[in-house]
């Protein structure tokens, strides 16, 4: 995700040192493949595929021995699937010495649109600096070049502005150094008998591997940054996929280590040029602390993690209930509190009571290992967080949670409160019943809201439904050509961007690569 | 000077080792100096101004520590003076941790024009590439950024693409590390009775210190590239000035070095990747190898240099030769024969004899030194040249040399033959005074022709003349604003290239460096 605009340049925080240089420790060394180039493309408008382009094939890059470039020529090159990392070719000059320097531009794509259409009439909201392109003046040739930043993308458009009438250029030994701190050899591939599941397990996978660098990154185009909403559904992945568990464990000792001066965990943090929380602070996130926590020790047992991380995890519980009201509901408000989706009009209140009640489960399971005294407390927190989640919430006739002054129902209302368990079991079936035949209006926007979709699908024993649900949504993505999982998908609106533009989403995004962990983890 | 269009891929070079290594033993230390940006200033359209444009002063850096920017905010910034070199300066952001890269852009400018019109509308025919400017994208902030090319300005613009609506930019630390290998230390002061002509002389040294970097450059902004016809017009001021003759004999095996497989040396050299001659031969160029090293060999009285080179000279003279015809005048065609100035319409034909017996003259004065077989030869090559010169090219009604089928009445082709030394002193000043008086259409187009215009009048007595000329033209560029001379100016048409648009003249340029030759020598 990216964040609301949020601009607080007064937050204080505080650093704890032990916390800093454990995670310090922890920096994975990352694996380097070079990748070549695998073929020469054209994209060419379509209005059958998804964003209106597709690309056809119109050579390798074998055939650039022969060819020469001048002004105004260009080539895409088309790595065969997503990758990150640093772009490298060599340029020569053809004909006489070059008496001028050569000017090429680059434009890197994760997807066709992007190098199909101009970067020039981009007008998102979000910085055009993310759209990745690259001018660069070569003052001496031969040159081989390998750019200095790191690129996300599966095509690349190599563009000649100007040489001279002297000289033109030949292009070669295009290719890319990829980076990830996924160690492959972990990995036990998965064959599928179904082979849609198959194939989506396979992108889940690219995609996580693609966001671990030396955190869990949400996205590796943009933001290239650790968030906690992402982290947590990364970490579930990894412990099925490449079992990495001391990335987590960074991860969170980093998320510990620069805290507000209230003790409250950032959003986000900011790995350059040291470690830096933002100063976007969010309800769900901060709880998320919780739950990653309580998932990473459930994988590992480690008890050193638990002894130092627990203080912190019980410092956004308390932070949490700070906000809830008399009632035993969280206090609404109409700025940046919490996420939970991509909605503009979405109500934030009933789902992150959701979240609250979820989290605070999790953290009662810590609380069972490590903190006696607290799990009387939870207990009681949790027991009023969800009588009053059924009384002030619950609208009995028309079956569905309510949100907000406006009592607005959403579909991530009753995802939320469904997966924190309120109500019996068979109540919450009814809920999610109630969900697939009369889908509210506010529905989902992202990968991420349905991946809670999926859980309380399953959570209530609907495993076949979220199967189901797996194979239309990331399927959908697969079938548009999808080699990793986009940060939006609304089939829909293909267009779809938060932001105000389809080439500024991210198309390998963390919080969409969680179908590897429902598959493998309950052998969908 | 650059070249007209001679794209020869097929032309086979010879290397001589010796040669080129006693030239790589020469390479020059390159003195470093920090130049800090010295005010803010704005480009404002002024009519009464060379190019249309003024600078007015808007703060200073110092100032900056105050201002944010924002996406399209700029700013331009003033060294003082023309300078040679490595851009830095300090970006940090203001507000929030940055959250997405900052993407800048830089333009370089010699003159308020190049940073007030936009490169956009560039529709020269030299490569838009030599138009001075970067795109740079910080992932990281705060960054010292050095930009890695060299740059040649005393304007910087510095324009905020983008940022997000999260952080703003803050510069500081704004400066040039320039470069040259001219010696300060070496230099004498002038301090000319006449502040003019003292003017004239400082702006003189300014632009050959500037284009004194590994071998004398022809422009450090463009074509950055050692030729000789602008080597030997340097070595004459370096003689008067900075007295690296290390320098002038480093360029003289560089074009030793490498030949056209009969010998021939090449109009330019590029210095990297490695020495390579460029395929543009031009005869009055070949020749004044000639010169340069008679006139290294007057200043230097170095006896190696001219046992290892005079081979190379007189194969210069002999291929020179060949062009003659029976009638002893050099046969003229419609190609790239020979440079002589900038001038679309201009004959080669006469000055191009000038040149030869110029250049002939000088070789006879190296035969005396060591080769006095040659001097007879020269003795009778000289004799042939200079009567053909008087039969066949003189228009004794008209009182002017002739050039070409058309019989062409050129300056250059006056002022060559004038010094060349054709006819007695009296009928060459009566030429001078023919051309002061009623000046040939077909005019003069650079400082280069204009040097060897000045040069004529000094060789004909008309010193004051002269003074008033250099007054008159240089003197007009110093007006002008010039910080150094400028490649191309013709007070007439302020905006003349001929290349097709003023930005990518070069505004310090080698052959225009000569007043402090005239200044010094002559003691003027």
């Amino acid at each position: 995700m990216s964040q609301g605009i949020q601009k607080n340049s007064d937050v204080i925080f505080q650093r704890n040192t032990h916390f800093l240089s454990t995670a310090a420790s922890l920096v994975p060394a990352l694996q380097q493949h070079r990748c070549p180039a695998l073929s020469l493309v054209n994209a060419v408008p379509d209005a059958s595929q998804i964003h209106g382009w597709r690309t056809d094939s119109c050579g390798t890059p074998a055939g650039l021995a022969n060819r020469e470039f001048g002004p105004g020529e260009e080539i895409v090159v088309d790595f065969g699937t997503h990758c990150v990392g640093y772009f490298s070719l060599r340029c020569e000059a053809a004909g006489s010495p070059p008496d001028a320097p050569a000017h090429l531009q680059f434009i890197f794509g994760e997807t066709p649109a992007e190098i199909a259409e101009p970067f020039s009439d981009y007008e998102g909201w979000l910085s055009s600096s993310w759209l990745q392109q690259e001018d660069l003046y070569l003052d001496v040739l031969p040159a081989h070049v390998r750019l200095p930043r790191r690129y996300c993308c599966r095509y690349v458009k190599i563009k000649v502005i100007s040489t001279s009438a002297k000289f033109s250029l030949r292009l070669s030994d295009i290719y890319l150094t990829t980076v990830t701190s996924a160690d492959p050899s972990a990995l036990e591939n998965l064959s599928h008998q179904d082979a849609l599941l198959g194939q989506i397990d396979q992108v889940s996978v690219l995609t996580l591997r693609n966001c671990m660098q030396e955190v869990f990154e949400d996205g590796p185009k943009r933001d290239r940054r650790l968030w906690l909403g992402d982290l947590r559904l990364q970490a579930l992945v990894n412990y099925q996929t490449y079992g990495q568990n001391d990335l987590v464990r960074r991860c969170l000792y980093l998320f510990a280590g620069v805290t507000r001066e209230d003790g409250m965990v950032s959003s986000n943090l900011f790995m350059k040029p040291e470690i830096i929380a933002d100063d976007t602070f969010l309800l769900d996130y901060a709880l998320f602390f919780v739950a990653t926590l309580a998932d990473y020790i459930a994988a590992t047992d480690d008890l050193t993690t638990q002894n130092d991380l627990w203080p912190t995890a019980v410092r956004q519980m308390e932070l949490a209930l700070e906000r809830v009201g008399e009632n035993g509901i969280l206090h609404d408000s109409e700025d940046w509190w919490a996420f939970i989706d991509w909605h503009e009009s979405l109500n934030k209140q009933a789902p992150a009571q959701g979240v609250l009640i979820y989290c605070l489960k999790k953290g009662w399971e810590l609380a069972q290992r490590c903190d006696h005294p607290r799990v009387a407390w939870l207990d009681q927190q949790i027991g009023r967080l969800e009588a009053a989640a059924r009384n002030e919430l619950w609208d009995e006739e028309k079956g569905f949670f309510v949100s907000g002054a406006q009592a607005q129902i959403s579909c991530a209302s009753q995802v939320w409160l469904v997966l924190a368990g309120v109500g019996e079991e068979e109540f919450r079936a009814r809920v999610m019943a109630n969900l697939l035949t009369t889908p509210p209006e506010t529905g989902m926007n992202t990968p991420y809201m349905m991946h809670h979709f999926i859980d309380a699908l399953i959570s209530v024993g609907q495993t076949s439904r979220a199967v189901q649900e797996i194979k239309k949504y990331w399927g959908g993505m697969v079938q548009a050509g999808a080699d990793t999982f986009w940060e939006l998908y609304d089939p829909k609106r293909p267009d779809f961007s938060p932001y105000g533009s389809k080439l500024i989403n991210s198309y390998c995004h963390a919080w969409s690569c969680t179908p590897a962990y429902f598959i493998r983890k309950y052998g969908l």
